[in-house]
């Protein structure tokens, strides 16, 4: 069982992602200059892999295979790419390949393409639109950045609401131009404000002469065009959503978003949490060396400053140390131990706020909790390490002082994991880019003052 | 324009989530044992809300409110709920409310709901469905845990290759039963394997002599009914599925995922991806005080060890120590330094592992990367202490060791952070789950071992 259920796995990651063996052999017919080897092993892939492809290989091999490849980037491949290689291919590329590419795009892929471009770059491409659809383009940029505005698809399906099924379907079937996706039909007020949506599947299985608003969805929310992408990905997962109409001040129609974009968002928030969590700020992959020396400097920097404020926790402490060299070995424990501690508590509290969980409402359960919690770890591993120090040491005294010290340190670990945290939200930062610095500097200056200091109170 | 951004965003977070007031206010009603006002504030309330709120609430008043509340729980909030909680407000459902909460659910609902209780609750459920159904059930659970035979609905709509859109849209007129979502027609041969599928969208936009082969969708795939959960979701939102066909070894037809389940899951993903790296396991913020303990026990164990071995690596330094107290200061630094660029490393290479960015083809020029930029920011910090250790406790030769462990504990966690999570994906184990003790135990190890070394061989 357990071998057939390993071969399936080999098979699937075949199926599901870029096979490295055929990276190899387009490499190597790369390197041969042979054009119709490259174009035979990229005819199977999907864009999203040629992206993948792009971005895994380096920038004199990905030059190369774009100049052998007769088939040529197209729109889809440019959509899928990350942002820092897409400026270098789109620059590579021959102004009536980017117009074709460009060209056949749905208005929000356009946005999401050109939206984090340079401005010659995006006029290049703005240039490249037919007059309508540059205007329609245009005219979503002007909505802010990680908005709803941005992320919607300006092609919307409507019906108005005294229609019956049998006119919804002979519109449909003489509409000259509709979305290449979409699953639901949206229902407008005569003022343009939608008042419900019917599926396409309840469309099909009705009866001619029933009423769409017979068969409306129960429930039914829209999203209004400002609101932050990250709050629709979670609407979209709250409520599973499918598709919902995007609607402006005045609650008229705009716009329509889908869940496959609101699952991109989703997988983008998550990969900005995680990294943000270990303080790498939005680094990928194909950075640059320059560029991820960069994004990571910044949090070291802010780490090195509390390394020093515990340093100078430690300095107060020379004279003890002098006498007794044990606590400059037994001291990082206790650091660590609360610095571990620390991160548990504070990565359940940054997800807790991320997916709604944690509120006013059950907060002093949850501070009360991860206090008991510190509490309960912190007299295990002291009596661990109280034992651990006395038979290293020999001394029982140094035993009991790091046991005391390690229960301090959970407890205030457990605290400050999850009030950081909350209080960071509360003053509009993003807890999980800067919780990490305050919990860890927090758990070091209690840590190494707890031990140090109880053991010049006791030791000396 | 800021000041109406910050009113949108407010007004959203009451629209998206549970707002903190409906709670203390339905908690006040619980308290006073007023149930009119219960079902009032119940009344607007989503399911999914719902079950925010009974996770969010202590256990007791849990239990009055479920008592009180007169519309009572159904299928739905169950589904919602987490499973820490599931088990506690199914035990206390009346027979028949339960068997009236389950009967509603489709097939895919009622095995995630029962997956995860325990024995006898999973029985009852099971009794409480009709004969048939009860059958599909335990023909899903017969599929792995995380499998997608077990994330699948049973229920397809499926049209023979060669009918037309005229006979598609007759049968879907007179199908007595279609499941509540679905978007697609999958198009099957006669021995019920999967050939592609039509959007209902094109269905209705079609005339009715059209055949459904030309226009089915250029891109079709099928998810093998073995395949894991975690690779299905990555492939939905690789390829921009919105439903896929699931078949089993024969290549037939058994279900069909859709990209909601799809987008549940990779939010699952996430979370465990995020708490595994903290070393949390797979806690929630409704699990008790015992559990919590309990969850967080192993990785704090495993931290201690690597504490003790750094411990052990100081011990033997004892001496230098000893007569230079000035070390026992410094040398936090260097290690905390080394964890952090390590655990930045380690988290991109983690993360890319799991969207499959990092792999055989890349991997060495990752690898030099890392390397590179750990020499960098080593130089860049190295500078920086070695001014601070120099003026701080006036000693050239202590900035000079200061800065040159640095640099090579840098250049180590850079290494480190990248080879040790590729090492044990290879080997099997989830980078996620354990790459931070490794890494870590090296850059303490290192960071110890070269500061006090070199400090020895320079100052004594």
């Amino acid at each position: 069982m357990a071998e057939t259920e390993d071969e399936v796995v080999e098979r699937d990651e075949d199926e599901y992602s870029l096979d490295p063996r055929v990276v190899d052999s387009i490499l190597d017919a790369v390197e041969t200059g042979d054009a119709a080897a490259i174009d035979a092993l990229m005819e199977p892939l999907h864009a999203a892999d040629i992206a993948d492809l792009l971005e895994q290989i380096g920038s004199a091999e990905r030059a190369d295979l774009v100049r052998l490849w007769s088939k040529g980037i197209d729109g889809e491949i440019l959509s899928e790419l990350d942002e820092s290689i897409r400026e270098e291919v789109i620059e590579a590329l021959p102004h009536d390949v980017l117009t074709e590419a460009v060209r056949e795009l749905d208005s929000d892929d356009v946005v999401d393409l050109i939206e984090d471009l340079e401005e010659p770059q995006q006029e290049r491409i703005l240039g490249a639109l037919p007059e309508g659809e540059r205007a329609a383009v245009e005219q979503s940029l002007t909505y802010p950045e990680y908005s709803a505005g941005r992320l919607m698809q300006r092609e919307v399906v409507t019906a108005p609401e005294h229609w019956t099924v049998g006119e919804a379907i002979d519109f449909l079937r003489n509409a000259k131009e509709l979305p290449d996706q979409f699953y639901h039909m949206i229902l407008v007020d005569p003022r343009w404000h939608p008042t419900g949506y019917v599926t396409l599947g309840k469309l099909l299985s009705s009866k001619r002469a029933v009423k769409l608003t017979d068969i409306a969805e129960e429930s039914f929310r829209t999203i209004d065009v400002l609101e932050e992408e990250g709050d629709v990905a979670y609407a979209f997962n709250q409520y599973h959503l499918i598709s919902a109409p995007v609607v402006d001040a005045d609650e008229r129609l705009v716009g329509v978003i889908t869940i496959d974009d609101a699952m991109a968002v989703l997988d983008e928030e998550h990969e900005e949490d995680i990294l943000r969590l270990a303080g790498v700020g939005d680094g990928s992959l194909s950075d640059s060396v320059a560029e991820t020396t960069k994004q990571r400097l910044p949090w070291l920097g802010v780490n090195l400053v509390t390394a020093i404020l515990a340093s100078v926790v430690i300095a107060q402490f020379e004279r003890v140390i002098a006498q007794i060299v044990a606590l400059a070995v037994l001291m990082p424990i206790v650091a660590s131990m609360g610095g571990n501690a620390g991160t548990q508590a504070l990565t359940v509290a940054v997800r807790a706020i991320a997916t709604r969980d944690l509120t006013g409402s059950n907060m002093w359960r949850v501070v009360r909790r991860e206090a008991t919690v510190g509490l309960f770890n912190g007299v295990i591993f002291a009596v661990v390490m109280g034992v651990v120090g006395w038979f290293w040491f020999g001394s029982t005294m140094i035993g009991v002082v790091l046991a005391a010290a390690m229960v301090v340190n959970l407890v205030v670990a457990g605290l400050a994991g999850i009030l950081i945290p909350v209080a960071l939200e509360k003053a509009g930062v993003d807890p999980a880019l800067a919780s990490g610095a305050f919990v860890t500097t927090v758990t070091d200056v209690v840590g190494f003052f707890a031990f140090l200091g109880l053991a010049a109170m006791v030791l000396l």
